[in-house]
């Protein structure tokens, strides 16, 4: 197991010259965090994660989250030390408010210290990243003394959070849950139900655990408009900020899951649990879409953070493993980075990582842009963007953070599939992040069911616009660019005309824009890409590094030939409609059909 | 866990009205194999594989095989009692020469029964192909007493059979390995190394393990042509047929492995074993060729049979799921199969499988041709379809494998991630098929390098007209089939200028063409599986079967006009040559180039 390498110089190029992250710093509020300071922080960030974290990594996976007889939950041997570290570290108070103990750095710079957490191991990094979701939640519903008595330790990291939102009749349809919350006469309720796939629902990194649970109240309205949030602590907060007596939620089980061993996945059970309500009543979904969405972009860079310490693992091994002749090659063997094919997949990986990189730091700059901007167009604007790119993010990421991790581990040949390895970890780690967070798909139908129709198309139109400003770009940059800027024209055209037929089609047949939807969005996670990939090669040559401009230059260009062209090939999938689909029923779709012979 | 159901039906027209089996039955040697046989013949051992050996599956995933402190290797519960039944029932000597007790049927009939086993249990279903290779290879290069000896009772399945080819510095160059084997003066040799990966190496199913193992005798020359084959029996066998004293091979340990968890990988060490020579000395690539040909077809339907497994269990939990409202629909709650995202996953699950297996058994017929045709102009041309066909079915099928069981999984949504429902261990366990006998990047170095050449490119030209003819087809078929036929059109049009740019570009710049050899590769899985889906639809409508032809038209119009695309969306990839893959140095693809800001 080669050590992580914290990827410092594809950050800070992507900050400074892609996404703009000087703006960003401009803004209100960002001054101390400046470029060079963040470069330095997320350096000094990166060594804590390669050292402390990273070990923890592989160790976590064979070893998983327990559950002991006494229903306590025990993560693997060195989480709990290297949390403690963390905590004292300060790390996931960066990007949160200086009022509760933050260090009130833009979100861009929070995503990039999950990035690499993440990167260091999954499992573990799982826990900073509910308690986050929490904390925005508390952030910016909870009255003042929710907040004073549980933000500032939930931002230093001494007490985590989670979010439970999952039941067993109720995962896609959030509104269907039936946990209940019966008011008490001291203004608290009593929660009763059961909660699935809480992650980090019990454990031992913390002496306290905030849970956030969604539930009904007596006589709320049905589905989704009756569903209200409550704060449910662990162990009760005295006055003085003590702990008090422990509250009614306990761990019935873990689940055995495809990866992310270390996480504690838990089955909880509200017994008569004392809880706080959150905002008011029946505004839980408003909650949960707060916590979801900063949890989306999160997600999407789980894809690209796992891929990334899994592209290093393949790297090292192609450099490292000899194996035949390459042609042209002398001497007895060749390392297997010689070989086309090989280099491929190497290739394949690195130009992904560089564009999924570009996408969710420009997607995490607008989430800074939409909050302190002081201009309220530009904040509105911002908001439209980031309600584009996230589910983008959420859903490209995690596709490729698979596909990319299946790449790795195919460079290692026969030794992939060992787990001893570590590449396959990296595989069943990610798969879940498709998954979780609302699943890909559902990502898809808000791409096309809330975003696209925004200002009656306008809003995507306008982006797409902004997109297209790189072909003159690219003219101007260079005959080595010239295929570049075709391929970009080529496939946007495609991206443009998928654009109209979804519009058009909204609104009068929704099943059908549905049915291209999860094409439709691979069409915007490979343009988005390829534009961001091509706004760096521009970008590159003015830095005066030409290892990095010629570098930047070829990426863009890979992607532009080689993995770009896809988007056309996922055209008639976009927008074929339902037809085919719901044309075979349950006989035909089993292979029933009667056979012939007979 | 939901029951498999053999897909009789869709192999019983796959046979009938795909791939011309009827010609097959009409070939010497196969008269008693005619389709009614074969049919009845198939469901009964359908019903094995899902009455006996699919109950195994799951559990044997989570119990996995394990050596014992005395060195013995125990199969997981279950799998000893459904092997013994599965060897008394005699579906494994069903292929296999009548001469040595076998039922004499084609292969194509082996391998139907190849893709049931292996979707009741692909860990289970390797010992029986494994011992199918060795078999193969005594066929061909035994002498009469070694196939008297070992023949009768590999057939019958009572003793089982492997191939030792990997060592720990020779995987896929196969030339580096270094085991030697010295020549004894009663004829026999002494073979002394160590091998890994030996699937299904030692356990305790069979009385008998007959070893395949490649090494090299005293002063061979380097390289692959200095490499022989030994027969090395687990137990030296008398000549009376008796089992002897044991030989020297033992089990040092087994793999951990991502998945087939019932099957022991074995790390194996020969010291001083008494071995057989094969065929003779420094043939042994020619005879891993024999082994391995047949091998990889069969890896290939892994692909398939995995994945329809997992499509069935998707395809059942779609129709249960019960999880919010589809548009336009009213009651409660909708079956997840009605939201057109769901379908997606699911018409792309099954048409794919329907392409996989007529591509599958379509190579199949060929090497029954190759075999039987009495002209040998045919089983000439047989045998050059079966070379381009087979690395086509290798790869494409296990990566599609790969996908489909991905798909399947991302159907169960969050219940897909825990190792219970299933549907992981699906996806665990087919990833392999991508890697072993070869990985699919050398059965796509193999496909430009060997097989496109053949004839100058005349044989793979005349593959691309006879798959042309299908235009004139579905001209007369009605205006219903017009969309398949341009997008075939379209999409052969890529392969075809992707296949003269190979043949142009590889005498001259063969790095160039196997830059290209993946995504060339899938080029033709994608047309090959339209062109089939194309036949079935086309010839489904003369079986009366209304439901069945509505279902063949659906499922080749959603692969041509929502899968095939696909095709030119690789044509810049594979065409594209070396130049930015070897452009950048191990800094750059390390993202080490200096950053900016210092």
């Amino acid at each position: 197991m080669i050590r992580y390498q914290p990827p410092i110089a594809d950050i800070a190029f992507a900050l400074e010259h892609v996404v703009g992250y000087p703006e960003i710093a401009n803004l209100p509020g960002f001054e101390h965090a400046d470029l060079d300071t963040v470069v330095e922080l997320i350096e000094q960030c990166g060594e804590f994660m390669a050292e402390v974290v990273a070990p923890t990594n592989q160790s976590g996976d064979s070893e998983g989250a327990r559950r002991q007889p006494d229903g306590s939950v025990m993560t693997p041997t060195g989480f709990t030390e290297a949390y403690h570290q963390y905590v004292e570290a300060g790390w996931g108070s960066v990007p949160l408010p200086e009022e509760f103990g933050g260090g009130g750095f833009p979100r861009t710079v929070g995503l990039i210290i999950q990035e690499m957490m993440t990167s260091a191991n999954m499992a573990f990094a799982l826990c900073p990243l509910l308690t986050q979701g929490a904390i925005e939640a508390l952030l910016h519903y909870g009255d003042e003394d929710q907040k004073k008595r549980y933000l500032p330790r939930m931002v230093s990291g001494e007490w985590t959070g989670t979010m439970n939102l999952t039941e067993p009749q109720a995962g896609s349809d959030v509104g269907a849950l039936t946990t209940r919350a019966v008011p008490r006469p001291d203004g608290s309720y009593a929660l009763t139900g059961q909660k699935i796939f809480i992650t980090f629902g019990d454990h031992d990194m913390a002496e306290q655990i905030v849970h956030l649970v969604l539930a009904r109240t007596p006589g709320a309205p049905a589905g989704t408009k009756g569903i209200s949030c409550f704060l449910v602590p662990k162990f009760l907060v005295n006055d003085d900020g003590s702990l008090g007596e422990r509250n009614g939620v306990h761990t019935l089980s873990l689940e055995h899951k495809m990866g992310i061993h270390g996480a504690p996945t838990c089955v909880l059970s509200y017994e008569d649990a004392t809880g706080y309500l959150l905002g008011g009543e029946n505004l839980g979904m408003r909650i949960m879409f707060v916590m979801m969405n900063s949890a989306r972009l999160s997600v999407g860079m789980q894809g690209l953070a796992v891929a990334e310490r899994a592209y290093q693992q393949s790297l090292a091994y192609a450099q490292e493993r000899r194996q035949g002749l390459a042609i042209g090659a002398t001497g007895v063997d060749s390392a297997i980075i010689e070989f086309p094919d090989v280099r491929r997949m190497l290739l394949t990986q690195r130009s992904s990582l560089a564009a999924l990189r570009y996408l969710m730091l420009l997607d995490a700059s607008y989430v800074d842009r939409s909050t302190n901007d002081p201009d309220p167009a530009a904040r509105a604007r911002a908001n439209e963007i980031v309600g584009i790119l996230t589910p983008i993010c959420k859903s490209f990421g995690s596709d490729l953070g698979n596909e990319l991790t299946s790449l790795a581990l195919q460079v290692h040949g026969g030794m992939g599939y060992i787990e001893e390895t570590g590449a396959a970890q990296h595989l069943r780690d990610v798969r879940i992040a498709a998954i979780y967070e609302g699943t890909n798909g559902i990502q898809a139908a808000d791409l096309v069911g809330r975003k696209l129709g925004v200002r009656g198309g306008a809003s995507v139109r306008e982006l797409l616009a902004t997109m297209r400003e790189i072909s003159a770009e690219l003219a101007g940059a260079g005959p080595e660019f010239d295929t570049i800027r075709e391929e970009l024209g080529r496939q946007f055209d495609a991206l443009e005309q998928a654009t109209e037929w979804m519009l058009r089609t909204g609104q009068t047949d929704p099943n059908a824009v549905l049915a291209g939807s999860t094409p439709y969005l691979r069409m915007w996670g490979l343009c988005t890409g390829g534009w961001l990939l091509a706004r760096a090669a521009v970008a590159a040559p003015a830095t005066g590094d030409t290892a990095l401009a010629d570098s930047q230059l070829v990426l863009a260009r890979f992607w532009a030939e080689q993995v770009l062209p896809q988007c056309t090939g996922l055209l008639g999938a976009a927008i074929a409609g339902t037809r085919d689909l719901f044309a075979l029923d349950a006989h035909q779709l089993a292979g029933q059909a009667s056979p012939v012979r007979r």
